[in-house]
């Protein structure tokens, strides 16, 4: 388990796997600003239990968490409660970017891994496939909806510094990116960090 | 495999699973109006494929689907096409309704085991455990979302005989519910029929 109270980087388009004890805090935030940074949770003692968007935005009966919400897992537990937000703003309805996200949306011959890869990569260790990676948490991700249910994915509205804290409220495997699209972070690729406390 | 060409029945609060072969199409009618099925679709060949909402909306630019759009696979295939819609309004954001659907929102304390427990009784035979059901494609439900992106689940729009025909881009197997959550299909239980062809 990494120490509590130290700043790590998550460097431009890569990601990371750590594991996060209930009680423990998770603070991501966006050094530079308009960055967006993929989370996943896994209860730690079963990796067959994770985040889930469906059960999640069912509960809370709307699309957009902030502070005082909780996120559940497949199995109706809360995982992680948002006990802090300055940016207010975040998607739960997409799924890591991927090699097939930059294939089919942007027409890469060559795509990147994407977070998709980066989280599949970082989870390994803990015995995670791909075929069990859902939809992430995407922090500071911005996706307004309008009245005909079409979206845009616009640059985020989190400026150098801003962040989001979350306490476990189960033993956690947490994954996490510096997010590898384009579109989602106003055309560019930045770092993210994070600290336990 | 279901013969084609017979309308079958799904008893209120209930589901079903099938297979469903590359190239045949399925039909969901809804008999008496207002009533919601949800529907889960796998690869036969290898159910660690699983239709995702994340995919498909990511790859969509909207929420709501209907005639043309393809339901893709967490591996980025293409599972179903919708051929034929008369609706217009189907859900893809929120999981089967549970027994925790109806502990945490309805507040029962004998709760039915919902769609969700429908469907993992019906797709067992086919390998797939509680764990791998994903949101699924409810058929019919009526979940608009406001600019502030709180939603309400709303009675369906679907009138006594109208149908959505999906056609199967890959051999599947199906899983199908008449669904049992009152705040879905404008209070009442009800039946929904579906036919292959």
């Amino acid at each position: 388990m990494p120490p509590e109270g130290r700043r790590r980087r998550i460097e431009p388009r890569s990601g990371v796997a750590f594991e996060l004890a209930a009680g423990q805090t998770l603070t991501v935030i966006d050094p530079m600003g308009q960055q967006v940074a993929d989370l996943l949770a896994f209860n730690a003692a079963d990796i067959g239990e994770v985040i889930s968007s469906g059960r999640t935005l069912d509960y809370a009966n709307k699309i957009y968490l902030t502070t005082g919400d909780p996120l559940y897992s497949n199995r109706s537990n809360v995982m992680l409660d948002i006990v802090e937000d300055m940016v207010g703003r975040h998607d739960f309805l997409l799924t890591p970017c991927s090699k097939d996200t930059f294939r089919i949306i942007y027409g890469d011959t060559d795509p990147h891994r994407g977070c998709f890869g980066n989280l599949a990569a970082a989870l390994a260790t803990y015995g995670v496939t791909e075929d069990m990676i859902p939809t992430a948490f995407n922090v500071f991700m911005n996706v307004p909806v309008d009245a005909s249910g079409s979206f845009q994915v616009l640059p985020p509205l989190s400026r150098p510094g801003d962040h989001i804290k979350f306490v476990a409220r189960m033993d956690l495997v947490i994954g996490l990116t510096a997010c590898s699209a384009l579109q989602s972070n106003g055309g560019s690729f930045k770092p993210i960090e994070w600290e336990i406390g």
